[in-house]
């Protein structure tokens, strides 16, 4: 194994797992670790220590592991396997309880001494939302999280979206984390942060000249960006018919991915630049009141959906939603960015589409002086890549033009795919935030989402079969 | 077979081919006309003359076509093929004679009253240069270029190149050319401007959005236009010897890519308005001083050259050139253009290359700050196509920069592929000049070239050996 991690990186290191045997931890978090692992993207010195409450031995957690490993994606030898669980540890415990905390600071400090020196730690909260609070207050109180020197050995935590429910919880999350740690201490994890084309957005549009010269309210005509499920809520029902797709989706992934594509250029590739541009943009997309609710959004649940396990016989909870929205300044005063997320619907796809005007003087044929517009399309999911469609002369002896998508898809190139949550538990450790969201940009996503949420109550649901394409009511 | 051909243009027609044996009608003509035919693009009623000194009858002459046509590409039945061949007639006849031309005269006569009412007339001259003076005097002397009636009947007159030797000699055929004829009726063929691609640079400039806002000085670092050729002179040096490489392409061909690639939108698809802004380009193209020569060309001669048949032994043709021009308006101030053309080059491949500059802010990593370019090709031969070389994110868990190539071509589509003179011959027959160069232009085109050929002679011979990639000298 080539070591791929520079020296600079290559810190003893323990990542600490709340949540060892849940569903997040066996199908993410330790196929990443692995991969990186395998790929030599991890410090020599690691442990990796699942904490959980069932009754396991070491032995019995790395029996765990190497079972959800197996169907791994990629090839591995049973000596690498072997040479990996090595690295991890088990602690049983119960994170609501003090002792659970001052076992687990001993267990760490004994690894440590193993290592022969102070180490990095990385917390992470794979555990549902409501438990945040406590681990958060837990881990500072207990000491876990101060650094053993000045000079080396950060404290990272790492916790999943939903961070909060609206702007009040929100909120009051951040203010204890605020208090127990700092801003770069708090990597929020939305994992399509980590995806191949979300991080390509800025260095494409940045990198070739071609784009930012039109990529302005002069060339745009609109922006839409489509998070499509065609799965259902699949047996979530009493997780999700408290939350709603709006929450779901749209307050995290499609605002990520709202302002990767509209930002203003950080001028560099540093994580605080980037973080801080994209907050800058969040907080310039304007709001919908309460009059407007009804010319800018579009409210759906699909049928059957009031019958599945879980949810409520009467629920208003929105499994699709359309909004049309600005983004107040001057790049973009006047061009409609449509965000469009939904279950049930015809296809599962995730993009951002980038329709430009069509020119004055178009050298068109009749029929085609009203439509010959670029279309510029960020594929985030289920395959990753860029497409464009150009106009070019249709072959032959006439003068047509024809659309022509000329793209590229990073899925070529499977054997060199990394997860998301490679690309992110790697800057985790590294320390680079780019690709997790800052408290400033948490917030200016609830400021535009709770209004919406306090005020659409009264909107009429639009009831559609599973299987619908989007919605052609205009707005 | 469906008729393609609008009604407005299905009108009785004469074809008249100067040159009935030789390789330019055997090779190109014949074929063209019977896709033509083929696909319905030819008026119900044609006849197609040729005109030579051989003593054939029709049969005979029908015999040579049929031999001429059964290698051709397109599939066809033996059906098609005969019925083709009973619009062809031939007509035996020496040009440089007046009474050829009376007897000729008598036989369109016949072939109208056939048809029984007057009919338009093309004139094409597959004949060398040196004999088009004789022919058009002698075709306006014996009337037959006079339309049959002021309402119906057109004649026009079809011209390869070399139209002219330099600036005097193209200034002369002008002259009687214009004495005896309209600048409508005058077809000068330049058979790259029939190639897809080309047709397709000025639909796809202006009719995609993001390119005309970049289309300038201020995005753009140069534009290469190169024709190379790998083949030798291949026995052609009796007449290679006389005009070099320069004459040979870069007067025609590649200043015709060169106005496609940098005039002016001419705001309709109308060959009047295309014509008159791509003659407004090429006479803002800078002439290049005596003084400048040496800096801004190179020139250059294959090693065994001089051996070839036919050529002077101490022959100072160039068969290599590479100039560097500027265009002499706003858009352009400042871009360097390079024509680079020759034969014995390492490849076959003509095509216009348009070099973007790279970004000010670049989001690279720092060892791509320097290059990061977009370069958009049109590829003109042998493949027939667009590409852009974007720069993207390389997949995997590193922040760099990979050009990625997206591209279509043409020749994909092989079943619709018509050659550059199916396009010529149907636009000529149509009455379109888009395709077809105008006095204007030939006069801009050797006003450039014409001091190159005066002040070069001096300009040292750079020997290159076959198979050379062009030339690293700097200009």
């Amino acid at each position: 194994m080539k070591r791929q991690l520079s020296q600079k990186y290559n810190v003893p290191t323990i990542f600490t797992i709340f949540g060892a045997t849940g569903d997040l931890n066996k199908r993410k978090l330790l196929p990443a670790l692995f991969d990186l692992y395998q790929k030599g993207f991890l410090p020599e010195r690691i442990k990796i220590v699942g904490i959980g409450r069932r009754l396991f031995s070491d032995k019995e957690y790395r029996f765990f592991v190497k079972e959800a490993l197996e169907n791994k994606k990629h090839k591995h030898s049973e000596k690498e396997l072997e040479d990996f669980l090595e690295h991890i540890v088990y602690h049983e415990g119960d994170f609501t309880k003090p002792e659970s905390y001052k076992k687990l600071s001993k267990k760490l400090i004994s690894i440590e001494d193993d290592f022969g020196q102070c180490s990095n730690k990385l917390f992470y909260l794979a555990v549902a939302p409501v438990n945040y609070h406590t681990i958060f207050r837990q881990l500072a109180d207990s000491g876990l999280t101060i650094p053993c020197s000045f000079e080396t050995g950060w404290t990272r935590i790492l916790v999943e979206k939903p961070f909060g429910e609206d702007i009040k919880t929100a909120h009051e999350l951040d203010k204890i984390l605020g208090l127990l740690f700092k801003e770069e201490q708090i990597f929020r994890i939305d994992h399509y942060l980590g995806k191949e084309t979300l991080q390509d957005i800025l260095m494409f549009r940045f990198s070739n000249l071609i784009f930012e010269p039109v990529w302005n309210n002069k060339y745009i005509e609109k922006v839409e960006i489509l998070l499509h499920e065609e799965l259902g809520i699949e047996g979530r029902g009493v997780f999700y018919d408290k939350i709603g797709a709006l929450r779901d989706v749209g307050q995290n992934h499609m605002l990520q991915m709202l302002s990767f594509v509209a930002m203003d250029n950080p001028g560099t590739l540093d994580g605080v630049a980037i973080r801080k541009e994209r907050a800058k943009l969040l907080s310039s997309v304007e709001s919908i009141s309460k009059k407007e609710i009804k010319k800018n959004i579009i409210r759906g649940q699909y049928l059957g959906y009031r019958k599945e396990v879980g949810v409520n016989e009467n629920s208003k909870t929105e499994t699709y939603f359309k909004i049309k929205t600005f983004v107040n300044n001057k790049r973009w005063k006047g061009v409609p960015f449509y965000l469009e997320g939904g279950k049930g619907l015809k296809t599962k796809r995730t993009e951002i589409n980038i329709h430009f005007k069509k020119t004055d003087k178009c050298l068109c044929p009749p029929e085609l002086e009203q439509n010959h517009a670029n279309i510029l399309t960020f594929k985030i999911q289920p395959d990753e890549g860029i497409s464009i469609v150009f106009w070019t002369k249709k072959l032959g002896l006439t003068m047509e033009l024809e659309p022509k998508k000329l793209s590229f898809s990073y899925l070529t190139e499977k054997t060199k795919f990394a997860s998301a949550y490679e690309h992110i538990l790697l800057d985790a450790i590294k320390g680079d935030q780019t690709l997790f969201t800052s408290t400033q940009e948490v917030s200016a996503a609830w400021e535009f989402i709770t209004p919406i949420l306090d005020n659409w109550k009264d909107l009429d649901l639009v009831e559609y079969k599973k299987g619908e394409e989007g919605f052609n009511i205009k707005i």
